[in-house]
């Protein structure tokens, strides 16, 4: 079982943020050698089992797409001078472009550059996985200068049979019941979202692996959508054992955070959140579950209707650097990353320390002070609460309130009617239900 | 099924109008040949089933009264001065008021003479079913103009045993199951309280008619109280088809709407009436059920219980104007009449439309652009609303949720929900349960 | 069953006060003569059954402490001038105190001197019961004035092997289901914590006794904590026949009231509370069970659950004078005195008239006129509110919505939906449940 992880002194974000610099460059997409390289890094810190699912392969009503390479792509003038080049910024080439190669009427080629007219110096990022198509992407004030009649062009890719790859990382705990963290590893070069994802749920592995913990964690490195589909199709069984789960991404940013519900609306990762967010030790939203959004969206489908809810700061779509050139290594804090892992921390806290217990002596209140019990509980500022929360144990444990139940009862922080109910226990007057039902 | 029905370049408004101000000079109550008048001119347009109770007729703790009928009524001074007659304006007559003649000292006539203080001008519509008694209205000024000591007055009326007419009209639909539609019919010359709801019920099932709906429609037009009381004695095993139903009046004025709750309280109609204000196409506030107003008072009592909510703008006694003479041919208006049977209309269109779906896919998301789905569900401004609304009915269609629950949870509006739900059936993505439970 | 019981012109606010006035002097204890003596002077208004358990008995997790009593305390100067005596104010030692006497050093003897420094008049009220100790309380100024190096002192107590006494008191109702209210007796001289407790419990119980109620009525005179666990431990079968409960002290002061819930949140008497502080006739807040307090901690303990709740004015420890020699007999209030009890008497009104019935004519309204139920249901003011009154009680009496349920759906004051319930039970329109849930 997993005690408070403290994370603050360790210099875990400065490892995130180093870890953030080398996926940078790496052309990412939801197939091919970048999602490859990207594995083999992070498998130098916590050892992956890497799957890779031929092209065709059928996955519900999906099937494995052909696999994406990319060599290079450039713009020129005729004169030879370069306009663009995909090695100086990954996201210039439409993600998943097919190849091409030659002179262009400048006319032909703007129809396949997208810009962001808003936003006149920042490069989109563009994808076309499911419909066959070539393109560029620049910034508008570049695509402003193409005066020229005619440009060379090329785009060598290549879409062939192949594999979709992805990397999983199973601690054993406890029990064979799993906690399930998602991550997406489908983007280039883009810091919050999904760079972030990447590197806490790494490092959140790194720390887990350290622990016994009550519950198994089985942590996805996937890409988006088809990622988690293939994944859900190949281990429909295994997830039934899935008791929480938490799809993490778009963690790195300045904003406060965001929790979308699981389609349940209140299970316990929903409850385990709220209570945290309502702690006051974070700054953070509660929204309600909606069908779009990352892959809790194929976890959520009534067909699976898992606990799995999201964790980000600013939701997809709702900051301007969202999907442009400008989610980069500026756009990304080492403080950030570093709270982010350890609210995921405080978090998992709850889930794993959250049993139901049974008061043994249930008629009256039992005799606090002849059992040393306020000396277990502590001194200080907090002993007051503590006792309080002693209290709010005995009062509640009648089999039916989870400690997270009292704690949300009682307006108590988890982590203090926890130590409360192990100084009972230790005190023999309180003692966990065979029947957990937490 | 009943499709959306616009209704409103079709002149309905003016034809309510016309109806109504053939209706208004027609001395009505709750019985007699006001009564059967009324119902021969909507007969016109609608074919009515009208019965005819004969007085004495018990019906639960009541029983049929005697018929009312009047042919003249008046107030004379000594010179033959008419100060009032009743072929003026029926109201200043005391409704159901026993016959009377002669000269009467004016200190004994004034005691039976009813006036609104308040508002000098306007006549009060005063009636006296289960009490006899004798009575005139008249406004306050022209009271205060009696300053002779005697009069001569006659009230040329007769209440004698005869018979209480209601009308029905029946639409077959698909199924048996019903929706009553419920309006009194038992006021003299008021326009907004009753000739709205008269007008209103008659165009609506002209409008149904033309359709093949989905349930059965029923519409009662029938005298309140003593009308929906008979009506249910004589038709106790048949409303048990009833699965929901409105009571309608005031729908003439210019106030917003004002739905009252049946007693359940969270019936179908009142949760399809609550969603259909929320999507703010029209303003409407909704109020719980209380035990008085019209007949939804009857419907509602606990040994029926049935689904029936009532649907008004401002309710009875909420505006000066009710019940007393300035509830005229001008206090009502035909672009009110027509925006209120829109209304139901759009009310309607859930209930015929609000089925519950099985995801045939409920595995992880369908792949929507493969199936052309995306061109099913149109383009436009909505079409971005209706693909989200796809992922609402697929997300949501475990057999546990109607489309009403879908369009509530998303807060989508429902039409846009139900297209959704059918181009995803085109699709064979979805099918209706076969125990539907909307 | 009790009808509605006004006592604001019977002088009950003056006979509390006197009783007040009585028990000021006597310095009570959870143990010993104070406790006695207390129990005489009640016994002299209700005939009090008084029970003696020994010292050493066990009572779940507590045993019953030795008895303290005390005969005689100061502290003098060394030329005998009196600094401090017991017979002042009891107060001034530390309740359950060691015996002590001799000559002590000043510096020796302040470590033992309890004084309020924010509150430099006051004398504090202490107590040591689980743990041996000895001590005095005073005010900071005088304590101020403690110049000399040595003090001549005395503590004439005994703790010894006695008893702990309480004080029941039993009226027989129509069944054998019970209401208890139970008051605290411990502490010595203070007037709103405890003296209003006792006094209100005494008059109630005087008042109740010249009654038959529809339930049984169980008054305990205890000391705090210690008093309900040992009733506890001895009446466990007892307590299955409590159907609500309250325990009730602080009720002479000018704050307004609170009532803390049950720990079942929603029991009747939770509800009645809630009705009846809504209906106006006083002001109050409702607050929600927590495990600390006074003897609901114990009634309310899991293994109880009993629906007990607590009526205070300010709650301990929320007014300045709690626990000061300033909760003394200007503190308390004949007029508020009374207010409590009459509150207390409205709330056991809404308990003793809280039946359930049955609608005997189910199916649309009854004729209420030709019952003359108009007249039954009186005239003034009130009468269009009983009216509607019967409507809601015929609506909604389906044998699953108590009066009380109807009273909070409708809005009504109790009182009012209850008279119309007799009302139509008259008429034979209602009748009770056989298996009344109220």
């Amino acid at each position: 079982m997993i005690k408070s992880l403290k994370i603050s002194e360790k210099g875990y974000g400065a490892l995130m943020i180093k870890l953030i610099n080398e996926l940078y460059p790496i052309c990412r997409s939801i197939t091919g050698n970048g999602v490859r390289n990207t594995l083999k890094i992070v498998n130098d810190i916590i050892p992956l089992t890497v799957s890779e699912i031929p092209s065709g392969t059928k996955a519900f009503d999906w099937e494995v797409p052909k696999e994406w390479n990319i060599n290079e792509a450039y713009i020129k003038d005729l004169q030879g001078n370069e306009i663009i080049n995909f090695k100086k910024l990954n996201l210039h080439v439409l993600n998943y472009s097919a190849a091409i190669e030659g002179k262009i009427p400048a006319e032909e080629l703007k129809k396949h550059i997208h810009t962001l007219p808003d936003r006149p110096d920042w490069v989109p990022y563009r994808t076309s996985y499911y419909q066959e198509n070539w393109g560029f992407c620049m910034s508008h004030n570049q695509f402003k200068t193409l005066k020229d009649d005619t440009y060379e062009i090329k785009i060598d890719s290549t879409l062939e049979n192949g594999s979709l790859t992805y990397g999983e990382y199973y601690i054993k705990g406890e029990t064979t019941e799993e906690v399930l963290i998602s991550t997406h590893i489908c983007h280039p070069s883009l810091c919050n979202d999904n760079l972030s994802g990447i590197s806490i749920a790494t490092y959140l592995a790194h720390l887990l692996s350290q622990n016994r913990p009550r519950y198994s964690y089985r942590f996805l490195f996937i890409p988006g959508t088809i990622g988690s589909i293939v994944w859900l199709s190949r281990n429909e069984k295994q997830t039934k054992r899935i008791r929480h789960g938490l799809v993490i991404t778009l963690l790195g940013d300045t904003s406060d955070f965001t929790y979308k519900r699981s389609r349940r609306g209140n299970a316990i990762i929903d409850q385990a959140v709220e209570h945290y967010f309502n702690s006051g030790k974070v700054k953070g939203r509660l929204i309600n579950f909606y069908p779009y959004g990352y892959d809790e969206r194929q976890y959520c489908s009534p067909g699976f209707n898992l606990p799995v809810g999201s964790l980000t700061r600013n939701q997809h779509g709702e900051f301007p650097e969202y999907h442009t050139s400008a989610d980069n290594l500026n756009f990304v804090h080492s403080d950030k990353l570093e709270e982010s892992l350890q609210a995921i921390l405080d978090i998992l806290y709850i889930i794993e320390n959250n049993n139901t217990y049974i008061n043994l002596n249930p008629k009256c209140e039992p005799l606090l002070g002849k059992r040393g019990l306020y000396d277990k509980i502590g001194g200080g500022n907090e002993s007051k609460l503590t006792q309080m929360a002693a209290l709010w144990v005995l009062n509640q444990s009648d089999g039916s309130q989870s400690l997270l139940d009292i704690a949300k009862r009682s307006n108590t922080e988890f982590r203090i009617v926890r130590e409360a109910a192990e100084a009972l226990v230790e005190c023999n007057l309180l003692k966990t239900t065979a029947d957990d039902k937490s």
